[in-house]
């Protein structure tokens, strides 16, 4: 270990390494990478790195490797649980991948894209567009989020119904491992069984495992026709009644099946300027969006016999179909600006969370009862992905109590929402992942044969636990 | 370690372990073990144990590990690499995982079945059925490979096009380390982002990092309208031109995509009893199979307007839509008796190789091309899932030259596919792994950084490399 890289030393040789702009070191330029998007967490660090290469990342994660000097990677910064922020050692050296943010190919007969780490959602959704292609992945961060950082999150997102996870969407990788060598695993293969899966292993690692420089990432046919239609439901079973209803008439149409509950529809209808709802009054919402490759589909038939059906059943009790692209950004947009509107109302504790999809009715009624007993006047907003099984079981402080009094209950807010969740075999966190904000669940969750063999491959690759320390592994 | 584990002590304890059912040791039940299907390789063994329960297999492999005695997992023992067959030292405990072979849980809600490993291929798609459902795993194997082992080999098979390889249609596992533990990871969710994506490193490990006893398996709605047609085509551009055109019409509805050469068709013709070919004496075929779980998806009506402008193209020279189910079942006999036909017409040489969708058809031109130098008279028949592109890029002997002499240069031939393969940026194992029979390409192909990271997880899971050993890892 060269022992001159004591902070100035060390500084210099970055410096040198990757060149005036591949190096912040003013305060004012290290500030916004010191904090989280959610204002969690801040931490400090000497430096932010900006390699501009994956040779010049290589050379990086060398340098620091023989020094000792643990790394934390960031791409778009829009973490939702502390996962790129680091600690408060001022050890940590911050390596932001944004400028590694070429589109290196986009092969429209192969339907896939090789996007660097550091190119964000929207360009690369856009990239597809452009190409007459769909790259589907599709979130609230995604004008900010980047592709390494999805990846390394196994982001979901709206579409996931359909598409899948940031996994599903991902062919192959190149990946700077903790001692600084670069695997190539760039392949554009659908089928290719030589070996473990190493591709599935970075993929969800948080940064832990090695910095993921760019994916080969799958694309699809764009839709040619949807139909979009806001419904007010019964209630909780009868929303994932629709969505059977939906996935048994054509599974492969479903593009989003979102819960929203009254509560959270009208919270949109106060705080979000021009916020109207067509059928407001209702205790629960589905949004439903359908959307084929086919011109000829014949979606809006299709979902108007659900919905006939689903009315003569008793499960839907009004709806709104969208009749022009207009009115179907509308209807998105309650779903869309229910953080927001969250937000405005003052303050929220947000649960990310998964059951098997069977369970989300019992989840969201449980989960709501078991807070409404723990904060009288509570006000749960759940919303989210019913057709994969992800609720936000997010929960609004009660009128009459100030936010700081409610957020001191976040603790205790989460271990109720927890408990329904374990019950339903469900998970703590379906797409946001560990972070800095879940490691101490870890144990409790996965522990046993589950995290031993976690911590065993952790060593196995970065046995000096350089990469991204203090996150996902407790 | 107890050191009376010499093999007669050993035998002593895994019957009183397992039982009489459970351990076979007389030489005419261990027998069909110690060789693969393609009967490729022959080994030794001194008993097949038979655990009924995950709790006995997690027994079992406790003990073995005590004693560092090796473990071979074998399900249906369809391997076409050697994948479950044991070594010459006799020292190799087969463990065959048949008798777990319990559907535990099938949920239509859900969507999910929860199948143990020996549970065969055919019957978890039965179970299906009757919960009307489909589990779309399809291929040859079906009637005698088991949930086990398409998962530790990953395998594809027709309709991955659409539903994937085995590994997509995973959500959870359980899996019996190599130090005896029970990891149940038995998760059925859509979204879980809770540290390392374990159940992808089990999922096509081949048995060398644990024993998957039971998962978690997807089910789809069945399929309610299908269209297949055997079609003549120009060239090989001109079936991946249909490919496409399928594709861009609607990607959701392809279940399967089937490149045939002529060679292959006539070969089928000459050989399978009843063999009729609708359309013969062209060079190169496509049987395209759409499929829909919607029961109006015009299915018909799309094909024949695909063809339609395909023939306009001159990429369709003659095609024959199945007007019937017996038809479709014809049509789709002249691809699965592929196998069977050139069985019967003499030597072959097998290739499972992929490559970039988009380069099938420089594969298909190239390689055989090569072979045709390297032994002059020799007969390609590539055939297979051209949507994945995973070519079987198969090679009859000549009709002159003597099957032995022809099999001498099976290495040879292998060699010069490969060579294409590799400039193509292909695999050398798209879906049948690695297993014996190409361990020792793994070093060329998947040498440096890929294949140290994957012996550095080996030796983190099994430091004694007890399980299935000389398979996968050179």
């Amino acid at each position: 270990m060269p022992d001159d890289l004591t902070p100035p030393a060390l500084l210099d040789r970055l410096a040198g390494l990757l060149g005036p702009r591949g190096l912040l070191t003013a305060p004012a330029d290290i500030a916004p990478y010191l904090s989280d998007w959610r204002a969690l967490y801040t931490g400090r660090s000497p430096c932010v790195a900006r390699p501009g290469t994956t040779a010049e990342l290589a050379a990086l994660v060398k340098l620091c490797a023989a020094a000792r000097i643990p790394l934390v990677p960031v791409g778009g910064n829009t973490s939702m649980v502390g996962g790129a922020t680091p600690d408060d050692s001022g050890r940590q050296v911050i390596v932001s991948l944004g400028r590694l943010n070429r589109i290196r190919d986009l092969d429209p007969l192969d339907m896939t894209m090789t996007c660097e780490a550091g190119v964000v959602v929207k360009a690369a959704q856009e990239a597809a567009i452009a190409a007459g292609c769909l790259f589907p992945l599709s979130f609230g961060g995604e004008g900010t989020a980047t592709i390494g950082g999805v990846l390394s999150t196994n982001a979901g997102g709206n579409t996931t119904v359909r598409y899948g996870n940031a996994r599903e969407l991902m062919l192959g990788l190149e990946v700077v491992l903790p001692d600084g060598q670069v695997w190539n695993g760039l392949r554009r293969l659908r089928k290719d069984n030589t070996g473990y899966a190493l591709r599935h292993l970075f993929v969800g690692a948080e940064g832990t495992l090695g910095f993921i420089t760019a994916a080969v990432l799958r694309l699809f046919p764009p839709a040619r026709e949807s139909a979009v239609a806001l419904c007010a439901v019964a209630d909780e079973d009868a929303a994932l009644a629709l969505f059977r209803r939906c996935r048994d008439r054509d599974e492969t149409a479903i593009r989003a099946f979102e819960y929203m509950s009254g509560t959270g529809v009208a919270l949109y209808a106060k705080q979000i300027e021009n916020g109207s709802v067509p059928i407001p009054g209702h205790a629960h919402y589905v949004l439903v969006d359908l959307a084929s490759s086919r011109p000829d589909a014949g979606l809006r038939g299709l979902l108007e016999a659900v919905l006939e059906d689903a009315m003569t059943a008793g499960e839907v009790t009004d709806a709104v179909l969208a009749e022009s692209e207009a009115q179907r950004a509308q209807l998105w947009r309650i779903r869309e600006e229910h953080p927001e509107a969250q937000k405005r109302e003052g303050a929220s504790v947000k649960n990310d969370v998964s059951v098997p999809v069977s369970k989300t009715p019992e989840l969201i009624r449980r989960a709501s009862a078991a807070c409404e007993a723990l904060i009288p006047g509570i006000r749960p907003v759940p919303f989210g992905h019913m057709g994969d099984g992800n609720i936000h079981m997010n929960l609004q402080q009660p009128e009459d109590m100030p936010g700081a009094e409610f957020l001191a209950r976040s603790h205790d807010i989460m271990d109720t929402v927890n408990a329904v969740v374990r019950e339903l075999d469900g998970s703590f966190s379906a797409e946001h992942g560990i972070g800095r904000l879940k490691t101490d669940m870890m144990e409790a969750w996965r522990g046993g044969a589950e995290l031993a063999v976690m911590q065993r491959i952790k060593a196995a690759l970065d046995p000096a636990g350089l990469l991204n320390p203090g996150k996902v592994l407790p």
